[in-house]
C-alpha cells in the first residue's frame, strides 16, 4: 500500500502518464503541468494568463472543468493495466467561488476503482498569494478500455513500425 | 414569440452577448467563434485544430465541455435584465462518441427560464466531411447575478469614467 | 425503424420489461406504474399520495429521481438483448418547478445507445387538474451487463430449475 | 467552532429540521430515520425491506438517492436562518457497487456553505453483518429561501391561526 491507499498494478504507471499527458496537446495550450502523479491520484496544475479567463476576468469555467477531468482522468489511468486507454464517460462539476489567483491547481483521487468503470473525484483551488481556496468539485465516471493502446492511431502505426 | 419560444426583455441583448463573449479571452485561446445568438438560444463552435486534442488525437473533453458550459451560459443570459451577470452554478456533460473532425458546435437552449436560476441545454456536435454528429449533451445550471454588470472590475470603472 | 426512431433486437422486449418492473418492489411501495414501453422509450407515472411528499407537501425529490431513474433505465434496456440486465451507472437531476398536481409522469429515451454504455434522458411531468407541467429533466448512464440475466440470484436459481 | 467545522446561527436548528423532516411523509413510507444532525451534517439510514428493493433485490438506486438528497438538504438547511426553507436545485449520483445488507446510511455534509447557494455531498454506506460498504456519492445543489417557512401553504395558515 502507497499513501495513497492504492496499489499500481503497472510499475511504469508514471512514466505512461507523462507520455499521455504530453500527447494531450490542449495540455500545452492551456499551459498546464503535470506536477504530481501517485497511484490513485494526479495534480495538474495551470499559471494564471490572460488567455484563460472569462469576461469577468475569473479562470474560464470550461478550463476549470478541463483540469478537473484531466486531472481526474490521469489518476484513474494510474490504476490501469499497461496496454489500456482511459475515456471520461462523463464529468459533473460544481463551481463554488470565483476562481482568481495566480495559479489553479487540480488534485484528482481515484473514489472508486472498478474493473472497468472507475469513479473519481477532482478537487479544484485557486492559489491568490500563495494561499489556496477550493473553488470547485467535480466527480468524474471514466472507462478502462483494455487492449487499446493509448497512443493516437497514425501515431500507434509509427511507433509500431520503429519497433519492428 | 420568437422561434425559439423566448422572448428576451433586452432588446439590446444580441450586442450584450457578443460584448461578453469579446472579454472571455479563453475563447480567442480557443478558437472559439460565436454564431448564432437568438432569445433562449446560442450557438458556438470552434475548427479543429491540433491545440485542441487529447492524447488520442480527438477534441479535448475539457474543449467540449467549455464550449458547452459557454453555449448554455449565454443562452441563459439573452433572458436576462441588461444590468445583471450571468454565473454557472454547475454543468454536468456526457461524452457519447469521440469528437472528430473538422469543426465542433455546441449548441445551448434554455429549458426552464426562473427568475434567478435557469436551466439549459447544451448539445455538442461533430462535423466530420460536412456531416454533424452528436458528441455530446450538457445540463448546466445558471445563475442571474441582478444589478451586477458583466463587465470585469477594472473595466467597469473605465467604462465609468468614460461615461461622466 | 418505429416511431421512437429505434429497434430493438429482443422482440419479447415488453414482457421482459414488464417482468423486470413488476420485480423491483420499490415500485408497488410507491405505487408507480408502468405505462408504456417502445423501443428506446419508457413512460412511468405515480398518483399523488401523502406518503410521497415532502415537507412542503409537493412530490418528494427523491421520488421524482426515482421515476426518472427508472424511466430511463427502461428506456435503455428494451434496447438490450435478452440475457442481459441493467445497471445505473449514475444520473443528474435537476429540478425546474415545484411538483403538485395529481399525478407525475416520466418520460425516460434513450438519447445514444451503445454496445454497453447508455445514455438516457428522463422529463418527469406533474399533471394538475389534467394539465401537464415539466418539473424535472435528468440524464442517466446506464450499463449493460450481458449475459447476466436480470432476475435475483435466488428467483434465478428457481428459474432454474423449473426449466430443468 | 464545532466538530463539524461549522457553526449553526439558528440556535434550535435540531429541532427545526427534525420537525421538517417529521412532515416529509415520504421518509416514513421508506421507513427513513434521521440519526444525526450537527451544523452542517445530517444522517440518514433505512432498515432493509423488500419494499425497497430494486429487480436484482439490492436497495433501489432511487431510493438511495431519496437518502443521499434528504440528507445533504438537511445538513446545508441547520447552517439557514430559522425562517427560511430548503430546495434542492438538482443532484448527481454515482452508483460504486450493489447496495445490499441490513441498512443503508446516507451522510451528507456541507461542502461551501453560500448566502443562497449551498454546495452538499453525501456518501451512501450499506451495512451488511455490521460492516460498512460505501456504494453511493452524491453532489446536492441547494437554495435557500430566506423568509419562506418551511410549513406547507395549509399547516402554515393553521399554525398562523393557532398563534393567534
Amino acid at each position: 500500500m502507497t499513501e495513497t491507499g492504492f496499489e499500481a498494478r503497472d510499475p511504469a504507471y508514471e512514466a505512461r502518464i507523462r507520455g499521455s499527458f504530453a500527447r494531450q496537446q490542449f495540455m500545452a495550450t492551456i499551459g498546464a503541468v503535470l506536477d504530481v502523479v501517485l497511484p490513485g491520484f494526479c495534480e495538474i496544475s495551470a499559471r494564471h494568463d490572460p488567455g484563460l479567463t472569462q469576461q469577468h476576468g475569473f479562470f474560464h469555467g470550461g478550463l476549470i472543468g478541463t483540469l478537473a477531468d484531466t486531472a481526474a482522468g490521469y489518476a484513474a489511468y494510474t490504476l490501469m493495466a499497461a496496454d489500456s486507454s482511459v475515456l471520461s464517460i462523463e464529468y459533473k462539476i460544481n463551481f463554488m467561488a470565483p476562481a482568481h489567483g495566480e495559479r489553479l491547481i487540480a488534485r484528482g483521487r481515484v473514489i472508486r476503482p472498478g474493473r472497468q468503470i472507475h469513479v473519481a473525484r477532482a478537487d479544484v483551488f485557486a492559489v491568490e498569494e500563495g494561499v489556496e481556496k477550493q473553488v470547485s468539485t467535480a466527480t468524474v465516471t471514466l472507462i478502462c478500455l483494455a487492449g487499446r493502446d493509448d497512443f493516437p492511431q497514425d501515431q500507434a502505426a509509427e511507433k509500431k513500425e520503429t519497433r519492428s
